[in-house]
Formats: structure tokens, sequence, C-alpha cells
């Protein structure tokens, strides 16, 4: 047993959503005290680095409730049930951009918010981008596609119109690769 | 008015807990039509990149309720209410690590979960360490204190003891620094 564990003594979910639910949880501390923790559940997310034949990164302009703004984001979405992430990966990528791959590269997997949610995001790179047709977003999403430079992506992350944990550690890995 | 824009017509606080709060929302679309949003109000983090003079990173593991396990992060700490996050960065390094520092430089903040919460972390490189003491973690926080060299690290990413966004960040940001 993990000397840092954390024994479950009580559990309640206080909210069913339709993306997350959320849990209070009573546990007993490695000292034997008690505390609470809150917790929401999460599927799971997929986000999708994609770059055009001239070398474009496709982008999506989206109102974040959450934030109370609209912020430029890489594309990206939550994981069906039972659904593998790869699959995901297309599906959304053709949904927000229009756009279909030959291939996907994992990049990386990460928790991002590790103290309150179990919200996995999983990164790719799309390889042999074509454009297939239209937009076609879920019925409550609103979003504006764009073609743009990794410059004017990285001056956005400046202005903060990009503002987030996948599209910032796109940007850097992006950098990385270039200057390698 | 931004043409992505969603107007709140009701908004209900369901949970007010001691991190966070939950908040469900009918909202009406572009398209007038109505949707709901659950969103989670977070107070905002810190995480702090801090190398010792022989170059090791600080690092806790810490038992995370949410993902199930223990991982590997950067020093991090939620702020405190009307808290500057310089403030919350100097002392979170302190609390976790023992350590103090003579400046803290700026590297980014990101929102880390925007569909569904406003937790923005702001990611600070501590530069002039020095130990200062003992960890003096909050009561109902356990972790160890680990001194990593980034190869270290990196091989944790690959094997998951390392999983998180703002340490992946961290890692990845690091590793540029040297190759320049």
């Amino acid at each position: 047993m993990d000397h840092l564990y954390e024994k479950t003594l009580h559990s309640e979910t206080i909210y069913e959503g339709r993306i997350i639910d959320v849990r209070v949880e009573d546990v007993q501390l490695p000292n034997g005290k008690q505390s609470k923790r809150e917790l929401i559940d999460h599927p799971g997310a997929v986000a999708i680095i994609a770059q055009t034949p001239d070398e474009k990164i496709l982008a999506v302009r989206q109102y974040r409730k959450a934030l109370g703004k609209a912020i430029v984001e890489i594309p990206a979405g939550k994981l069906e049930q039972g659904e593998a992430p790869e699959v995901t990966a297309v599906r959304e990528l053709e949904e927000e951009t229009g756009y279909t791959c030959e291939k996907l590269e994992k990049v990386i997997s990460f928790y991002t918010s590790p103290g309150f949610a179990n919200e996995l995001v999983h990164l790719y790179v799309a390889k042999g981008l074509s454009k297939k047709g239209d937009q076609s977003a879920d019925e409550d999403e609103f979003l504006d596609l764009l073609h743009l430079s990794l410059e004017e992506m990285e001056e956005m992350l400046v202005t903060q119109e990009i503002h987030d944990a996948k599209t910032a550690y796109a940007l850097l890995y992006l950098n990385m690769k270039r200057s390698k």
C-alpha cells in the first residue's frame, strides 16, 4: 500500500451531469485523520495538432462559458463512452475543421487538473491532412475555424486570445520541433 | 457583442465547496436555441519550476484522490482569496519543499480545462533557491519531496508517474531552454 494512500470512508455523488459528475468524499489521511475531497468525474478528451500543407495550424475560436469569453484553441473534444481516443480525434478534427487525416501520432497524455478532476487529455499530431468538407460541429457548439501560423498563435498567447493548457503545450511542442 | 456569445438565462449554484463551486446554467446559443452548461468555479493556482544549485528539479509526490493514485508534480497550490499569485508561489514553494527563492520569473498562465472550469494556473521559475527549513505542508496534505534531474523526470513522463499538464509543460519548457 502506498504510504500516501487516502482511504475512502464515504462517497456521495451530488450531481450527475451531461458531461461531468460531482462527487464529495470523506477520506482517511495517512496520519489517520479525516478530510473531505471534492472531485469531478470527466470522460476525458482529445486535442489535435493539425497543420495544412502550407504549414498553417488549424485552430478554432469558441465561446467558453466557464471563462466568460471566447478563446482560440487547437481542435479538441471529449470522448464518447467507450470510444478509443484515436477515434474521437479523427471525428473531432473532421467535425470542427472539415479536415480529415491519414495518420495520427500520439504526443502525450496529461491530466489537466489532478487536484480535483480526472480529465485526461490525449494530444495527437495529425499527419496527411486533406479538406473533406465543411465544419459540422455538435448542435450546441459554435466555432470559427482559423488557419494560423505558429508566430501568429504565439502572439495570441501574449494577448491571451490563446489561454489554455493544451494549446499552450502544443505551441511549445511545435516551437521545439522547429528549432531542432 | 461577440457573435459566439452565450447569454445566461438561468444560473444555479448547486454546490459550494471548500475548493470548488459547481454551477449549472441555462444559456441561449448564438442561433437562439438553448443549452445547459456545467461549470466549476476554482480560485486558480500556481506552479513553480525550482532548480537547486546542482541542477536538480524539486518535485513532490502526492496522492491524488481524483485519479486514485499518487503522481509526481512540480510544487503547486491554489490561491487563497485575494492573494497575488507571486505570494502564493513563494508560500507554496516553502511549504512543500522547505526552499525559499530570491526571485520569481513568470513563464505563462493557462486555463487547465476551459470547457468546464475557470481554473487558471500561473507558472513561474524560481531563481536563487536556498534551503530554509523543512516541509510544512497543509494539515490535510501529505507529500514526498524529490530532487530529480530533467532526464529522470522525462523518464517518469513515459512511465506515467508524471502525468499532469503543468508538470508536462514545465519539462518541455526546461528541455527547450536547455537546447537553446
